[in-house]
């Protein structure tokens, strides 16, 4: 289970790290901008929720091989970057970052209820560590954060329907690596139909 | 005592929640966005207390109630909003937050000196969560901090006042429900009267 | 050479303080813009440290005289501000800015080492020190962050560098003092040869 964790935590950090540099190269900044923002993008949500949860030392501190990964795809994305200039809207990248929501999710509700937070709190811990890593690169590049825009398909939503399944599968004694399972692949498949069929928030 | 500073929470949350609530339509954000910048300008000033003076759980994990005080408050809202587009400009809202921020401010103060911060910063941490909420408020609609404009009638300056106040009482072994009254009680009528006289900081 | 840390932040403070309240001048801010900004230009960095090691109490409560120091300050600067309307780009106030990276950066990777932090996220922790509060500083103006800017010479790269020099001595088991000396004496001699050559970031 803990090594399951891992693996969710390295794959989600190198997705929303490359969409993290991706966005600070349309901001027009250099190389610190676009490394802080791939960190921020990757770790941004999880700091959060330790800093809230009093949770130290910080994931990336523990796990500083976390910080290692993301610089060794720094230069691998910024000479990809180079040829290709609208990647971020291509279909792989969108299959990762939903697959990323998920396991943030996940590892979110994880380690606040492991921490005695109440079922609900634990839930908006899960859709934090999911979504503000995006909230706070979007700061970082002076910008209204993506994830309030009516425009966009649902994002946060997904998060928390998926931490709403994980916490009552939980809570209902389903194996946790199951449940785990389930929340991620909830949150996913919600994310892609938002995507294909263009879901938004109707209020 | 105890029960006194949980009624001002409440009251307090629910007034800041509803402003940030008008503040995220404003800026054309949808249901999560509204969510999230009532949520952020109702706790984010208690969170950012708690978070510097390392005081966990945070009082919105460890009180959940509240969550769903603002979850409860979020779909009227929506429904007064369609109906009354300026609503912000009310009198009576205007009289609510300024009850919240002579509120916010005790509490502020109230927690820093129960864990032996010296009275310069507890003054100072008063005085962030009764503001800060709001600051973070205008960061996630990416505008400039209203606290910060010229133009504004006195608000940090209040909460400021009522702070001092409130640490002078306490130290000249005034009875503390009392002294609470009183930071209340003046932080109310300094922000009343910097709206009625649009009194503003000279420099 | 706990002596010497403390001489090295309040100098540190000041020489942030400052030019924090020049720009909040120069975004058109009240006082309680300028002394928040001021504040935030100086421990905004100090503060992200100790909340990321989970540190408490922060080094601003626990030593409040440095509050002091900036409310004492701000009416100077206030006032040489009204006579000197571009004093930042004045090559004094570069030099002590320059000084206060080295220091800061000094002191981040100290307090990180202390509380065993790995080598890798005790330089980022470093950089952070010395970087967030100018980067939180110009989120609070609305602004994309100076840091992150091409046009910028060298600042964040400087900050690394002195951070690895330091951490490599320590390791190297030479004399702490020593040490300090000369990360801050590195940091310092590349920022100002970054500013003189006009060294940027080449991607």
């Amino acid at each position: 289970m803990e090594a399951l964790l891992s693996v969710i935590e390295i794959t989600a950090i190198l997705a929303f790290a490359y969409s993290g540099m991706i966005h600070a190269r349309k901001s027009g900044y250099d190389y610190v901008g676009v490394l802080t923002i791939a960190l921020v993008s990757a770790f941004g949500g999880g700091t959060l929720r330790d800093v809230l949860l009093g949770n130290h030392p910080l994931y990336w501190i523990a796990h500083w091989e976390f910080l290692i990964y993301v610089l060794l795809l720094s230069p691998i994305a910024l000479f990809l970057l180079r040829f290709n200039k609208d990647f971020s809207s291509r279909r792989s990248l969108m299959l990762i970052d939903a697959l990323g929501l998920g396991l943030f999710t996940a590892s979110g509700v994880g380690i606040a209820l492991k921490m005695r937070t109440p079922i609900l709190p634990a839930a908006f811990i899960g859709v934090i560590t999911a979504t503000f890593g995006g909230v706070l690169r979007d700061i970082l590049s002076n910008q209204k954060p993506q994830l309030f825009q009516p425009t966009e398909p649902l994002y946060a939503t997904c998060a928390f329907a998926g931490a709403c399944i994980y916490i009552s599968m939980l809570r209902l004694d389903f194996l946790p690596t199951f449940a785990l399972v389930v929340c991620i692949a909830v949150t996913f498949l919600l994310r892609i139909s938002a995507i294909t069929f263009n879901l938004r928030l109707p209020f």
